[in-house]
């Protein structure tokens, strides 16, 4: 029997569209002669939908457009689509108003939901707020094949692999009870560095453990914040991988359940390969995170400011790779204090990507300020207030062509500077959507290095007119794909130019927000790979200040970065969306108190 | 026996000031010969930590404090405080984390734990993140008297008073079974309009139902967007008032259980009195929340710019009454769009306030930006762009202002505004937090009337030196506080200067942005009474545009605000937070995904 899996990328909240995609998907399985198509969770409204689930009118449209997709689907294709149901008992039980849940669609009509169980309140998701937890695991029958269908989180709860219980429930360990010979899950598990080697070594051991062939079917696509990386796989009683389905692309990938083995059969040549390094992953990442957000929000250009230090250089790398040169201006905003090199680098950056760019010399409203406050700061000296001032002058610059011409104003700020508050609100903290905000300043060097390396080897394989020859691209081992345009098809970290390379000064001279003669950012921070440890530790790793000492860090320095972590936070609290890569993120998973007196430091373990 | 309750009003984080808030009320309780004290909901580390309950290092020192607390107090004192206790079969049983408990104090030592069973997790609430349920409703008992302990949300599930189960478990309907006499509730209850008639309403019902006199201690203060009001009471085994301490205020209040008659005493000298209408409530809640919100972030004065319409006239006012004239500056930044009026209604208001202020006219940047993209922008209309950009030059003036003298700077956007995009992200929209961001246009129009008519009355009992007498203060039947700056102390509506009114042609001018000439907002926007019932529908009432027509509004109108809202999420995304005042702010309980295609509009059932 083939089972499908569509890698879909739902845009939130376009029901009608995201039902066209699956009506697609379905007719392509159904030209493979495939029997059951998986999509992932909540494929219908796509995920997360947030507080849309409390707006009534939602709720309507999704069961009509679940229906009407029901009667639209090839009527002899089995089909299992995400969606939500309303809880009938939420009044008389006390319960949630609504299930997270799997729709079995066949012959034209909607034949049984599967909700989902375990639902995760901890990072970024907050299911219990809208959902009664399902009672129970159950399956269906397809052609004598007992099927159990789970959701995401359904199966993140092995305790021989995670050494401890996540949840009471264990719906696998319940749906081998009942004699499933196919475990089923629909997900839409946020990408995070080296996720897809977690959940495969999971879920390799839960196949092992229950002896349970495994479908994992997971959305793909930016939501906001939220990056969602594909990598739908299938595993069979062993544990060994018999299809994947691209990283960070649209897919249909088939496999194939053999009758008389009772397993899934390995399929080497479905097997898509995974990018080859971190640094080649988070680009990829980054690149499909800026198209989604610049494409679902409705736009079709971008702007940022380029001041020749790294970080605005690879956010215009990044946002050249998404949406194309075409659509990518850079503004060159220089004052009195910037040095040469800072033109001379953005310029040669542009170049190499073949962006537009505009320069816009600030001195002259730099002057207008100074002559507006002459009177009110007379006597005071030049400091923070000067500093921000002329960020704030570049981050209006930069929306006012934004406004003007309809361009998407991306943020570069990353996730260091973030951290510690270096960084201007309403100045250089401005922009829809932070592409690297949860990128350190280490990964921002090596994703550069590796681009420019990449470039390199590429450059050998280029034709004449000077971009990629089909043949320099890999073979489509899966052509298949729910948006037709093709930038969606392409695994992403092949849509660059050939010279799209970032000047090497770039990456070689120390980084400056050159808003005072001589700065540099190491006069108020300690070196960045001193600084991204301690981050990490603190943010990723939760560990006190004490233990991050222990880890041979000054206590000093421990005790400064904490006090401006903490201190940063009513930045934090007003800054973009940032597209998420690591397993604690600014965003919709760290929720912090901002008028609080608590100062993680290396006393407080004894306060 | 003499029970009482501290209201008091912790800073997040601050555990030595929190216990020592606590131990400070204890000796007051013992002078007073006080058997059993109670606090609120998490006092030891106030109401909501959010994620410093993921820091190691803060549970650490969560616990020590705890226990020097314990050893601290009157021995003889039993006290019941709020905090957390690890939850030791997290692992084993797949629970969460942590409890939210009550800790009973005695004899130097904690005796024992009683933890929250229901956990909210709807609008601001997130308490699943976090804490494990508790599995049972217990009591102590205190000479011969049974009290049955409970948490806030505990409380909230009599499904004859709401006409539903809210959830499974009904504590006190477990503790009445156990034969308890008195039932102890700690809770941190965010205010709303009108949220204290609701919770008298619904705990008379259940006393009344279970025969069960209820103690309701509430916290106070303002804890970034979230304010809550106090208002702690008692009611007997009839549901009649016993005691209530004040709103908006710390306060003690002892409350009398006779043995004999095994009930609370009425005491009608310790029931303190409500605001008088829903602006004067309001009102207090925004003055303590500005107050507490500059104070608890370390600012002693603020900032903010006055246009001269009534938003910053209101927030100034507050601003006054929350920290006192000579703390608050307002900054006039007329435009060559600006009327004569404006500044002269700004000047006036600052004179009847007592402000400072400081006028900084932005022409002269205004043409040095003209002038920048001159070559850009040639052969563009004068439209949005131009627009915003005078607002962002305003709001880069007052951040400049903000740095260089460490004033905060206090947004007076108001919750139409917020809500259909009528402001200008890094603009007006700039500050640390939004004073009126949850008050309706038509709100802020009703509360400056009341003010005016307040100061008025005031005004026939003032002395010659132009303040309040002490004499026109109310009788302080509560003078217990656990902050002894004067300003925590008295009701906050009473804090304010008799010549304080708002200036009459600001209140009847039409409203205006003043950002081209001749502008005003209802050029753009529907008449503010059509607008904000609308709104109100929809956000707080989450009815549908189906639904909000059919209650007589023009289904343009309503397709046209929809919109609005909708295109509006990413400025709402980099708000200040702002004080919550209603059911539904869009702040930590708003949570809408910006990239969606959702659009509620009148056409969206049949879709």
């Amino acid at each position: 029997m083939k089972i499908a899996i569509a890698q879909l990328n739902p845009t939130i909240g376009d029901l009608s569209g995201n039902a066209q995609h699956i009506l697609e998907a379905a007719q392509q399985a159904i030209a493979q002669d495939v029997r059951l198509l998986l999509t992932t969770e909540l494929s219908l409204c796509g995920y997360p939908p947030r507080d849309l689930l409390m707006q009534p009118a939602f709720l309507t449209a999704m069961a009509t457009t679940l229906k009407q997709l029901a009667s639209n689907l090839p009527p002899q294709l089995a089909v299992l689509v995400g969606t939500v149901l309303p809880n009938d008992k939420a009044a008389c039980d006390g319960q949630k108003p609504l299930f997270n849940t799997t729709a079995l669609l066949q012959n034209g009509a909607v034949q049984r939901y599967f909700h989902k169980r375990l639902l995760p309140t901890y990072d970024v998701f907050d299911e219990d707020r809208y959902f009664e937890p399902g009672s129970e695991s159950t399956f269906f029958e397809l052609d004598g094949l007992r099927m159990g269908v789970t959701i995401c989180e359904d199966l993140w709860n092995d305790e021989g692999f995670w050494g401890k219980r996540r949840y009471e429930a264990n719906p696998i360990a319940d749906l081998d009870r009942q004699g499933v010979e196919v475990v089923i899950n629909l997900s839409a598990s946020p990408y995070s560095v080296g996720k897809q080697r977690l959940r495969e070594a999971m879920l390799r051991h839960s196949a092992v453990r229950y002896e349970q062939p495994i479908l994992y079917a997971n959305q793909v696509g930016g939501n906001d914040d939220l990056l969602f990386d594909g990598n739908s796989f299938g595993l069979n009683r062993q544990g060994e991988m018999v299809v994947r389905a691209s990283s960070f692309a649209t897919d249909l990938v088939v496999a194939n359940f053999d009758e008389a083995k009772r397993d899934l059969v390995i399929m080497p040549e479905a097997i898509a390969p995974q990018p080859e390094t971190a640094d080649a992953e988070i680009w990829a990442a980054l690149v499909l995170g800026v198209r989604d957000y610049v494409r679902k929000c409705g736009f079709k250009q971008v702007v940022l400011g380029l001041s020749g230090g790294v970080d605005s250089a690879l956010v215009a790398a990044i946002a050249t790779a998404a949406i194309g040169a075409e659509n990518v201006l850079g503004i060159l905003m220089p004052s009195p204090y910037s040095s040469d090199h800072s033109i001379n680098d953005a310029l040669q950056l542009a170049e190499n990507l073949g962006i537009k760019t505009q320069i816009l010399p600030i001195g002259t409203v730099m002057h207008a300020f100074d002559e507006t406050f002459a009177e009110l700061f007379a006597g005071t000296e030049f400091g923070i207030a000067e500093e921000n001032l002329q960020s704030r002058i570049r981050g209006t610059l930069l929306m006012a062509i934004s406004n003007k011409f309809g361009h998407l104003l991306i943020s570069t700020g990353n996730k260091s500077e973030i951290a510690v508050g270096y960084c201007t609100l309403y100045g250089d903290m401005n922009g829809g959507l932070g592409a690297i905000a949860d990128v350190p300043k280490t990964r921002v060097y090596s994703i550069c290095q590796w681009l420019n390396e990449r470039v390199k080897e590429e450059g050998e394989k280029i034709n004449q007119d000077g971009r990629f020859s089909s043949d320099s691209l890999p073979p489509a081992s899966h052509p298949f794909s729910v948006h037709p345009p093709a930038p969606q098809t392409q695994a992403a970290f092949h849509v660059l130019y050939p010279s799209a390379s970032i000047p090497e000064h770039i990456l070689t001279k120390p980084p400056s927000a050159e808003l005072k003669p001589g700065q540099v950012d190491q006069d108020s921070l300690p070196p960045y790979d001193v600084l991204d440890d301690i981050l990490d530790r603190f943010i990723e790793a939760h560990q006190s200040p004490t233990e991050i000492v222990a880890a041979g860090h000054d206590p000093a320095i421990v005790n400064q970065i904490m006090r401006l972590v903490t201190r940063a936070e009513f930045k934090r609290k007003q800054a973009a969306p940032g597209l998420k890569i690591t397993d604690r993120a600014f965003g919709t998973g760290w929720r912090m108190p901002i008028a609080s007196r608590w100062l993680p430091d290396t006393s407080s373990a004894t306060r």
